[in-house]
């Protein structure tokens, strides 16, 4: 079992996450899997960033016991275990507190695609999770927050979808790997705040037409992808 | 034919683009046209700005056809095309996702002149193109997507009015040469920062006066001009 | 007596404070307090932070009697004392202008908790002072300045709750040492722009149920913590 | 006549404007006045920051000669003189169109003191002046915006109230040397700033009681000066 290049990546995108800008103090983390392994590697709890280094990653299994390192996995290992478990496809996610992302999880709102930069990378509204109930939050408040974001994903593709807004709380996102999760952070945070303030600007403004988001989704995604800037 | 100082003067512009903050991950892209030739240089598709060589840019004729260049045109080539063909006396153009040109952008709103900023630089209220038809999109995006921005230019100069907002995407400006169009991406951003935080704190603004318009634009551009900060 | 240690941990902290971006120019100071000596240690007045050297630290009494030092302490100095006093178990205390908790103060606005991030560090809404009487500000300005925090905190913790919004002026935070009253200011700083930005988004927001405030609060302080991002 | 050291600090001023972040492009400009000898050093018109060299400092006298430097001096300088002429106190004077400041100027509203921060530097409501006339506008407009802001200030002290927003352009400010200025210009930026988001906050929010005004004012600066944070 040689996960240390794994671990490299994990904790390469950790820092990442911080350059750009979506973390302030611990307030982040980002894990990615080895399918074939059945295990996740994943940031330690409270470690400061600027000390981050590869072999501080923990690892743990599909159940989240712990199988390598020494410092105590994230807090919230238990979410991302819930959402490597229910989409199959994804190989990375990555937890912030990012501002805007947060404000609109805060404000207990969906955000529109306003414009082609959401299109580009979104496919639709970005979607918000139920708020849990008291029960949820006594028992096992992270396993929780996994839960209700799947629940909120039944009708959703997690892969033209790759993030989501946890009610009162922030955003996941995800993606093939540990960086593809942290640059559709970096996205989320932009779209969301762009969509912020434009609807601060003009509180009439409607989502693009579906035309609009079906071209620009597809011009990037997909069989027929041409697109790049 | 020696393009190379064409090829670097492109990858320089398009690097000054992220120093001066209006690009995120690959959101932007710079070009500029030898005229005599009749060969457009433009960034490569999708690669990092941080990798960025004078040696990746791309040539293409003035009808796209690449002439120089192993990587791929950046997607949006066909509507820098249009602009060349149609405004014939500009040398370069830029197109950015920057924050606030995006947000008037995504609020179908056109930027009107609040103050000597704008004005010294942006003849008059940012126009706005009208939203691309179901066909436009389907058939042809990134020509339709210059065709608009033409059409939208019919009674309107491109040179003192040398940028413009698509509408639910974002900015295109130009100017001489590359590194013109760059300075008015940046320019116009900040007018548009200002702009949408001016009708914030008071919703009845209204643009200058006439007067002040051309006069803070004629002391900066055109024969009697004498400005200099 | 020995405080070179303190005076280099207050002199960084003080650092560390503009470090954050919460400081403009000089407004700004930190303090710790030596319990058993009864000696507080505090930045000199007026000094640029770029300057700031341990050995220019100022050392106080419990009653503001100059110990060492030969800069004068900042002027904040009877603030921090009366907090010092009041609050027994803290060892540090911050004050900054930064921007959106001063809004919050020059707005005459508590904080509401509107999510978890904001849940994981205060343990309720941001307390907010009253306004200080002309007389208070005649006769003893930054003394009635503590002593209306301190009569805020009549049914408060200042341990579960550490930081306030002095109305009209700015923020005051505090912890177990110099380290966490900076750290505190921070995250007030980004809850409060948080809150700000929710409520711009939706009027209607509405704090976090007490449930999610207490599982949050509980999971990161207190006997039964277990939280790391 | 020997004006290097101000010729030097002229620059060094112009330098730190840029790196406060009050300055795009190369919209910003501070100047020094040598009383005795009647002769103001100013920066040179449209030259990029980062190339700024003492040496390039431009000397004008009282009615605008050049009489030192290669370069023009800034397009500015009229109104430069008319404060240097009508203020007998000032020393420097500092011009930017920094976001907020100008965003004031811009909505046509003068900037009411919502706190301490702004009562510790700007003795009362940012004044704004009026809109130039026509013919104003035409006949000598860099000199009719010193003389509508020497009207302002006909019953205003330009010591306790170190700057101004001229209507639909941007602010003026000024202090005892080129320095203060520049200082100011970043003060008056913050104090914009947090004026905008405290009336975005709550609309209903009222200036500070005159005694906290005056308090704060005199504790920094005159006779009975304290203040240091």
């Amino acid at each position: 079992m040689n996960l240390n290049s794994l671990k490299e990546e994990v904790c390469n995108a950790n820092i990442k996450l911080v350059n750009y800008g979506l973390v302030t103090l611990t307030w982040g983390n980002v894990s990615a899997i080895d399918r074939t392994e059945g295990l996740i590697v994943i940031k330690p709890s409270g470690v400061d960033y600027d000390e981050l280094k590869p072999e501080d990653m923990v690892v743990v299994d599909m159940e989240g016991k712990q199988v390598e390192g020494k410092l105590r996995p994230s807090s919230d290992t238990p979410t991302h275990l819930e959402l490597y478990r229910a989409f199959s496809q994804i190989g990375g996610v990555a937890h912030t507190h990012s501002m805007y992302a947060t404000i609109y999880a805060q404000a207990l709102e969906e955000i529109p695609c306003y414009g082609t930069t959401h299109a580009d990378h979104f496919f639709g509204q970005i979607p918000l999770t139920r708020l849990l109930t008291e029960k949820e939050v006594e028992e096992a408040y992270e396993l929780a927050t996994g839960r209700v974001i799947i629940e909120r994903f039944q009708k959703l593709d997690p892969l033209s979808m790759p993030g989501v807004l946890v009610a009162s709380h922030a955003p996941f996102t995800w993606g093939k790997d540990a960086s593809e999760a942290v640059k559709n952070s970096l996205i989320l945070e932009r779209v969301a705040e762009m969509a912020f303030a434009t609807v601060q600007l003009n509180p009439e403004s409607k989502p693009v037409d579906s035309f609009i988001l079906k071209k620009h989704y597809t011009r990037k995604h997909g069989p027929d992808a041409y697109y790049g800037q």
